[in-house]
């Protein structure tokens, strides 16, 4: 019979988060830990496997259980490894971490591995809005930006596994914003959740335009921030939401012509600005792409629960492992 | 036994150019038709089916043959039609022809149908530079800029089989120059032949700098002759390679963050400049890529003989067909 659950875990700076997901993408019971309280990645897999059974509980069991997908920062999914996380205390810029083999060994359980941008593409493709699509990509719109590039029914990985780094596309040829992966110009400087409050701040200090934005310290302007001053009205928080908006559709026009995607799902903290963004994305979209491809590419909003999509997106790389183990 | 030849047929807007190519390339007889003295599409699939038989003659026979693959302008790959070919006599803007199906009926042999740029990058994989590469990105630089992609061992057709248009990402994006597919600042307008042209024409008229160009009458201007003035060493002739190889670079630099190519193949007209372009395409990628990527994509010159490459590129297409018929 076929293992009917998987584990998905979510890596992140701080914490892991951890769910038991079914067939249909309902995460059945769930907990987190601590993701950086050691500088030992031996230490951490062993908190983590212990987590995973305790979660697991009486309810279930290990054999129910198809496999364990990963979700986490700088992830080789063709290796199973962790490679160079700064961001996280037991990784490191020169470290090679064997997570899969390691975490597979401790719990007796295949485990796969991917970075948080790709689950989130499987998870949607799985669960959710992109269910039955063979092409589309994914964008994930948070601190940074991300991608998950599915093609003919499978994630892009490329030769080194790295593929889909599309946050990283040069929007700005000339004094682009500094971008945190050490060039200039990049979209994820400019369509951020930071990239948006950096925005904000630029616009505040260009003119002497009135805004109820400047009735807030400009350090501590976040896109949440600019996004209640557009929802009450304010003009100049409108036009941050128009100029974010025209960029990344300018960057979605030059994506559509790589991959011919049926659609462009977008996910993450700045699409709760709903309309504001959407409705800029779109018609840039439209005006910037080949004209092949005008009006034809669906533009959607991820329609997984944003507190399990982390999870459930990890889940969706178990379903690849065999149900013989 | 497995059929031991294809058929490579390459249909452009005068001309369709026919091979017979064993697994090695080799094309052992080839011969060439008009392709634009009939309206009626059946007419010329009668005459190329003709001219294959002949081609096949008394020293081959068609069930040695595997099939046929034919690389051809608004090919559609999933459904075997030539789509919208305002460049053909016999095509049209609303019309939809099923080339492959009415090929294959009239033959009686398998018929598969691809772009010139996605068969030249099946030809690069199968006999030329990229064999063995599982990823990796054709750029043809010739009249336009064509892309083929070819992600882990296949070619990226995406939802309507028109991905890998890569000669349409914009790279100008105030006043670009007017491109083909009507829009504007698309790499084609700057990257290709006719935009190494555009360039020359464009600085002799900015500048009042001296250039053996000068000697021509500007609207005659070509990508060769720019060339020449460059090998004999003229500095503004220089000045348009280094421009175009900058642009061509910032180009292929977005296109490794979206697949991760192991290489870049650079094939067509362009290519025979050599180094004039080479070295400003790598320093403007090494420059322009997330550094992740610096100094790890290789970019190549394609290795097939060029008078010899359409015909293998739409040859490789039938290799993917099944042996049996």
């Amino acid at each position: 019979m076929e293992k009917p659950y998987v584990v998905g875990i979510d890596i992140g700076g701080q914490t892991a988060k951890i769910g038991l997901v079914d067939a249909r993408g309902n995460v059945l019971v769930q907990t987190a830990i601590k993701s950086n309280d050691t500088e030992d990645y031996k230490a951490f897999i062993k908190t983590l496997c212990d987590a995973v059974i305790r979660l697991i509980g009486k309810e279930y069991s290990l054999s129910e259980i198809r496999g364990i997908g990963v979700g986490a920062p700088n992830a080789n999914y063709y290796k199973g490894t962790i490679e160079g996380a700064v961001n996280l205390t037991w990784g490191g810029a020169n470290q090679v971490i064997p997570f899969s083999e390691y975490m597979s060994k401790t719990i007796g359980l295949p485990v796969k591995l991917t970075n948080d941008a790709n689950a989130a593409a499987l998870g949607e493709m799985t669960y959710g809005v992109a269910r039955g699509m063979k092409d589309f990509i994914m964008i994930t719109l948070g601190t940074g930006v991300g991608s998950g590039i599915i093609v003919n029914g499978n994630l892009l990985y490329g030769h080194d596994s790295n593929a889909g780094e599309l946050g990283h596309v040069t929007m700005v040829r000339q004094n682009g914003r500094l971008c945190g992966c050490g060039k200039a110009g990049c979209l994820e400087a400019y369509c951020s959740a930071t990239g948006v409050a950096r925005t904000a701040r630029e616009m505040l200090e260009a003119t002497d335009r009135k805004s109820v934005l400047r009735n807030l310290p400009p350090e501590t302007i976040t896109s949440k921030d600019v996004f209640e001053a557009a929802v009450e009205g304010d003009a100049l928080a409108k036009d941050i939401f128009e100029f974010t908006g025209n960029m990344l559709g300018a960057a979605l026009a030059d994506f559509v012509v790589f991959s011919s995607p049926e659609a462009i799902v977008l996910f993450g903290g700045l699409t709760r600005s709903g309309d504001l963004l959407m409705k800029p994305v779109v018609e840039s979209l439209n005006k910037n792409v080949m004209p092949r491809w005008k009006n034809k590419i669906k533009v959607l909003f991820s329609q997984l629960k944003e507190s399990d999509a982390a999870i459930l997106g990890a889940s969706a790389l178990a379903w690849e492992l065999g149900s013989e183990g």
